[in-house]
């Protein structure tokens, strides 16, 4: 049901100082910067193999990023999963009765389509699920 | 300098809850098993495309991970990335002035050598970088 992962999301206090770490000392490739104003957040994502990392900055504290960071600090805030078709995808995980926080397919960056399942339904993991645009 | 994600590690309190939510309703066959004494866990590997999910039940309370749930319940413990020397990798980020938790490799499951970053490194993710053995 599920293919590779897409991309671990990281929540950062500082982005600057994070893309800093993440592209020169770590050596991943920046390929994509967005503001998404519906999830209050800016979004960097990096190159690692054919996986990514996404750093999260909020655009203010009364966001869930920017709640998660005052609560738990910086750090690993979910895991996104490849799939083919998020619809059928989302379908299936609700036939075997699992929790979803959305119910329908959001809008994600770079055209992508996703949605994300509750963590209650996956051991604490913030887990979102993405059908990636054609092109990526 | 880092290859693909190896795997995210999922600390658990329920290691066959776990194991039957990724392996069953997530789709993710398992493929490996291992009690690691000198770490404190029980692990077991699923496949998710090229990656692996690594979800670790502690062995018991005064272990790593037993800490890290009695503080902030299961979820998401650390991200791991492939790399090809990991000993050469560790000495390039030594040489960046990377605070290091292992400053030489020690053994992972299913003969891989790793070594961990300290996660005042990398923006509170803490990050393992793991030189899979030859026929993995």
């Amino acid at each position: 049901m599920l293919g590779r992962i897409d991309h671990i999301g990281v929540a950062v206090e500082d982005l600057e100082a994070s893309l800093q770490l993440y592209a020169e000392v770590l050596g991943m490739p920046v390929v994509h910067r967005e503001t998404v104003a519906e999830q209050g957040v800016e979004a960097v994502l990096l190159d690692v193999g054919e996986n990514h990392v996404e750093l999260l900055a909020p655009l203010g504290p009364d966001t869930p990023v920017g709640r998660y960071v005052a609560k738990n600090g910086p750090g690993l805030h979910h895991v996104a999963y490849q799939v083919a078709d998020v619809e059928a995808t989302l379908a299936a995980l609700a036939a075997a009765g699992t929790r979803l926080i959305d119910e329908t397919p959001r809008n994600g960056i770079r055209g992508s389509r996703v949605a994300f399942v509750h963590p209650a339904a996956t051991g604490g993991v913030l887990t979102e699920i993405v059908q990636p645009a054609e092109e990526h």
